[in-house]
């Protein structure tokens, strides 16, 4: 068990990003989701792939996580993304994450070019922890190639542990591949390195086999029954837990994860400006929502006080 | 011939950023190379692929673009790349580029989600266009998916010249498919819409097919070859040039074709800093660099002018 970040185990999830109607940020849905995220037991992974993250300036980004801070939200639960292509903004993201108390930050390599050496993203890594210069940073490396085609090699793992241990302090994988998922914890995970699948349904054979938990999109809609995995998972009904969850999952991947999410909180919600994306993603049509709904309805699934998740009156009429 | 943008036709280069030792952008160098490039008869692609953009901040750009133009360079002659992940990044940048007189921008599609739809590019491209709002944009849109992964299809130029006549200009095709530029070609060069190949390997064809030029990288060092052959092309001796060009590309494309050009640059300049990169990408290691020196002197390759390339004194001894 790490002794390092207890606030940064068991399920985290890359926290959905709530737009207004003209796809600027909503504060307010993002302090309501992330205040319902805690109380079902979830930490804040907030600013990853499912946040659209990468679809958010720098100065957003900053603002969105002072509005939770500003809040009174635990920033011992926050493991905020801050890679970036251009280094001067991963570093200053990383430096406000670390300047506002928050427990540990994801961190992609730089996304752009493609085909480059360790080496390259090693200088890459170290120049944005060199930078912070903090003794309070904490790392977690995020390893997501079917997104950011760009990966995070075993060498370089290896590497940046030993220029910088008790910084690098973990990894999201995100290849969807239990087979390395599997190499990384009989390689890595320690009481100083967490290994995180990066999906629920991975969940049973990660903490099996020593890890962490997981950094999981649908923790955003089904987080109770994930965190009750995560907290009962050497019970005898583990399996059967784990395939409720793969079956719930598989529902919101038939359509594009990210949409198919907002379109099941606003429905719930009854907040309708929940389903807004920005550009390159698209909300659901109207008949991938009724279908959504449908197959949900079938297998009885409910997001919990999904009435929170709306945004305040206020903001509704503002939006 | 398109009678819209004649600053922006003929030959283009997506310009080498030089950094000083530190990894900061090197002003006078960036101004030295950009004058150095209008005298060979090249265009300026600032902040493409080869410039290293994605590594650079938004602030940082909208500061080089300043500095060239407070240098007196003529904005007739730029198209800034201004496409962004994130589209308040890309609007910012683009309407910078607007108002400061450019004659016209390149922009690649949002790049972080792979397999998105044309109807969320289209989106994309739209609010970009809507928030700008200015009668003077140009778009040119970048092809470029073996590094973007995210391409732009035929339906979506045809989407997008349909809603947005006059301003979507043209596009620059870096699919490195000669099929592909020649079918654009067909389908789309016009009087209100040019086609640039996205190397000079593919100049002859693509202006025997009615094409405007090419944005190419090895514009930055093999300048004038390249102009000839686009000021010469119905020429007799023609086929000769490109195979002349051909060659010399080669020659750089043996390595990562950034850090060969800085090599280079380096080399005929006498200003060691032009090798500095910033992470991922990273500079040629001596041996590369003694190759690629070798293999230049055997084909009797020589920058021209090359000494006006590095920095001036002053900011070499404060680098």
């Amino acid at each position: 068990m790490s002794m390092l970040m207890p606030g940064l185990r068991g399920v985290l999830s890359p926290v959905l990003t709530p737009f207004n109607a003209d796809r600027s940020p909503s504060p307010a849905r993002f302090v309501n989701h992330c205040r319902w995220l805690l109380r079902q037991g979830v930490g804040l992974a907030v600013f990853g792939t499912n946040s659209e993250a990468n679809s958010l300036t720098v100065s957003e980004k900053r603002a969105l996580l002072d509005t939770l801070l500003d809040a009174g939200l635990p920033p011992e639960r926050m493991m905020p993304g801050t890679g970036a292509c251009a280094l001067p903004d991963a570093i200053e993201l990383t430096r406000h994450a670390v300047n506002s108390g928050c427990a540990g930050v994801l961190m992609l390599p730089p996304f752009f070019y493609k085909g480059v050496s360790d080496e390259g993203l090693f200088r890459g890594f170290a120049e944005v922890i060199e930078a912070v210069a903090d003794a309070r940073l904490r790392v977690y490396l995020y390893h997501i190639p079917p997104v950011a085609q760009v990966g995070i090699s075993f060498d370089l793992i290896e590497r940046l542990l030993m220029r910088y241990p008790g910084v690098i302090a973990g990894i999201k994988d995100s290849s969807g591949d239990w087979t390395h998922t599997a190499a990384l914890l009989k390689e890595f995970q320690s009481d100083r390195f967490d290994v995180f699948a990066g999906t629920e349904t991975l969940l049973l054979p990660t903490l099996q086999n020593g890890g962490a938990g997981c950094i999981t999109a649908t923790g955003n809609v089904n987080a109770a029954a994930i965190v009750r995995l995560a907290d009962h998972w050497r019970e005898a009904d583990a399996a059967a837990q784990q395939q409720r969850l793969n079956d719930t999952r598989a529902i919101f991947q038939r359509y594009p994860i990210i949409a198919a999410m907002k379109a099941a909180i606003a429905w719930q919600s009854g907040d309708p400006h929940w389903t807004t994306m920005r550009p390159p993603l698209i909300e659901l049509d109207d008949a991938q929502q009724h279908e959504l709904q449908q197959a949900l309805t079938q297998i009885g699934f409910e997001i919990e006080d999904a009435s929170t998740l709306a945004a305040d009156l206020q903001e509704t009429s503002a939006a």
